[in-house]
């Protein structure tokens, strides 16, 4: 309890005890009317840019207000400029969710503010870590020797597996520097985070590859091995391949066996990004679609993406976590502590010093739905998306441009591709559905990806619906 | 709503709303007890390696398993691994606090699960991250040229500081790679993250300068400029200069204005480390510390570190953002939108694609408390440490062994280092406080951090008896 004294002297948190637990039930009341009525909001804000800036005070306040003020502009001010990603109906970039048991977690985590930098540091968060990815690793099938960390999102997962790949073939790199003409590689679909890795690490957009794909949007494993042999042939150094169980656009599926082959005999890093794709691995039955990634040097999958946990939380896996160590770790004086072979040090394997205890989220969302309702899910997102699928090729104006291996469609209009451009602006301005766009080639198409687990087969009804009636009014 | 068809076929969320609201309370109610009675806990869990995971099972579970066993096991076999970092004598690092109005905001961003990577994807995050850095900017008495946007880390944020810094000087970067040969700077009491981004972005450890210090731990601005100037006769490229407000072992002020006028003067980037200090900035009185810092081409300043704001939230302000984005941006097909003026696309300017939505609690704490409160709180901490080292330094036994600009405490047993490692050790294990240690020079230190927004003169006195008990014992 805070003394009096103490809160006469104006010093102290800005809220009791009491009036947090007064809020925090206000709040939580908001969160499950928000849970269950999110079909109420449109998925997609009726605003323009700078709409809320103008709104909002230009300086902040002098002197603190009260919590019923600020909940009343959260609603009033926030929550209609919101995009609502825990929409059951929001199809866009890829489809998540925040399950309920994933916002308790949160909740606490919040609370007890716990930084994991190192074991002494937070050893509930450390070894909390390292379990739940012992779990995670096992639903997906994947050896014990995979190490698990996590980061904030994937781009940062894949910028530690360049920056690993690096290390293993220009180990001078942590004290003398990167060698010049390292060469990465990627399919021509893989996600820009591979490419922006490679700016970052100074390494050069120019020295990394885009491998064309096949029919299918699948790296051609013939002209990566031919590539890295041109390379090697004009004095590059091939030092790593990204393959993607999933691709963002497309969702296709590179030959991850055949590109282990490669890069096995190339001596080159394997890592893949399976950001989006990687829980189904988690499906026995879909266990095909992952062939080979067991003999990737790192993997990224993203519990924010599709296991219902909130953002953020991306898993990296690395075959050798001594690599990654050897790179980056520093010990200054200040945060030394008794070495002991338990104690895992996480700031040891990776840029960000300062870590959330993230893994409580997982922990909850995982114990809470267990595997088989997680499998139940998923398998309910790619039935959804198959079915609809059908329903879009089978119709007249309309065609699926891209197989759909899992749950996310491509698909437009048989029409040029202003026409495609309009039905996306009128379907999102609508609020009932949110839809995204990509390239496919030079084809425009539209994107509608299933991963929200508030998704029912009647919003997948309402949202073709939907689609169809703006396309007919076109 | 959930329809019962779906619930039936075992898809969708693990908890209904209803349960969500009646676990929500649970875990309100808890919190408030946490918040007020986290003076019950011992500081330093009473833990070995490796006791949390041989006590978890070894693998996730099959089956959902019910929320009252799960919080059951939060509460009994996390919350005892827990290091408390919000309890009001954790002193160790720096300490710092979550807020109840910024566990409110937490809550809400969990179960809005938003994100801002794109100003569509989240106008509310986007724009009030813009909203909340512009008021934090002004309460700083930064000029508003400066950008700010947020990051998880300032281990992060200093590596777009480098980033930014090298595009500037070498533009070929994005495209041909980065140059050999460039080289950083920052006083040998630096934050290892400086060094660590060097390492990252393959400069090497070799190509980052520990410019030494004065008697007061500040970089002496003579031998930078010194070290520049040869640098430069050997061939190198000085490209980044990092001074640091608030240096993390010992809180010494490196002379910024002084470092300004040399990087002014070599053309060299000046990144502004105030990760701990930069929330001072807000006291019109204490604004002297921060004499130059208007002139940095980027800083950082961590709202999770010292304005009672849960991790993670770094903030980084850079004087010419369209350096980063130079640097950093891609816009792949699926995320490209119609380009607005004032539709600020964040992923443009970094690594991370993904964004929480992190303003959110940003706004909370700075509206809950308003200017006056936040600035009376960091004036308790500072008075409060005053104190408390005035009282160490009249000890005849211990010794203060830094000066205490801030809230940081440097001091000793006179007695030699196995015997100051015992205190520490004693001192910890005893779990009414938490303080770390560093070495000033070979001198091995104590360290007392306060920032954290529960601590009160009771604590501190209790802090103090503590010690001095412990150390009569030795």
């Amino acid at each position: 309890m805070m003394s009096d004294e103490k809160r006469a002297s104006g010093q102290g948190d800005s809220l009791s005890p009491d009036e947090f637990r007064r809020y925090g039930h206000e709040v939580v009341d908001w969160l499950a009317d928000y849970l269950s009525g999110q079909r109420e909001y449109p998925v997609l804000p009726n605003r323009q840019p700078g709409d809320l800036m103008d709104a909002l005070p230009a300086h902040g306040p002098a002197e603190g207000e009260g919590m019923d003020a600020i909940l009343k502009d959260f609603r009033e001010q926030i929550v209609p400029a919101l995009t609502h990603w825990n929409h059951p109906r929001f199809f866009a970039y890829f489809a998540v969710s925040a399950s309920a048991a994933g916002i308790l977690g949160e909740m606490l985590t919040a609370g007890i503010n716990a930084n994991g930098m190192i074991w002494q540091s937070n050893p509930a968060a450390t070894e909390l870590e390292m379990t739940t990815l012992g779990w995670l690793r096992e639903w997906c099938g994947l050896p014990d020797t995979f190490f698990g960390e996590i980061f904030d999102t994937a781009s940062v997962s894949t910028l530690h597996a360049l920056i690993a790949a690096r290390e293993r073939i220009a180990p001078e790199t942590r004290e003398e520097g990167a060698p010049r003409g390292l060469v990465s590689y990627a399919s021509e679909y893989a996600h820009s985070s591979v490419e922006k890795a490679a700016m970052t690490l100074g390494i050069g957009r120019n020295h990394h590859r885009n491998i064309p794909v096949d029919a299918e949007f699948r790296m051609r494993t013939d002209l990566l091995e031919s590539q890295i042999e041109e390379d090697r042939r004009q004095g590059y150094t091939p030092f790593c391949v990204t393959a993607t169980i999933g691709t963002t656009s497309v969702t296709s599926v590179d030959p991850v066996a055949e590109i282990a082959a490669v890069c096995g005999r190339h001596g080159v890093w394997l890592h893949v990004d399976a950001a989006y794709a990687g829980p189904l691995a988690i499906c026995p039955e879909l266990r095909h679609y992952f062939d080979g990634w067991e003999r990737a040097d790192s993997i990224v999958l993203n519990p924010h993406k599709w296991m219902f946990t909130p953002i953020d939380l991306s898993v990296f896996y690395i075959r050798h976590p001594e690599i990654l160590r050897k790179a980056l770790s520093l010990a200054p004086a200040y945060l030394r502590t008794a070495e002991h072979p338990r104690a895992v040090n996480l700031m040891d394997y990776g840029v960000p010093l300062g870590r959330r205890f993230r893994s409580l989220k997982l922990w909850f969302v995982m114990r809470s739905f267990g595997r088989a309702k997680m499998e139940e899910n998923l398998r309910g997102h790619i039935r959804m998306a198959q079915e609809l699928a059908a329903r879009i090729a089978a119709h007249p104006r309309f065609e699926v441009t891209a197989p759909t291996p899992f749950s996310t469609i491509c698909f437009r209009l048989r029409a040029d591709e202003a026409t495609n451009a309009r039905l996306l602006a009128e379907v999102n301005t609508g609020g009932t559905l949110y839809l995204s766009q990509t390239r496919l080639g030079d084809l425009y198409t539209l994107r509608l990806a299933i991963g929200n687990v508030f998704t029912t087969q009647a919003d997948m009804d309402l949202a073709w619906e939907t689609i169809q009636r703006e396309a007919e009014k076109l």
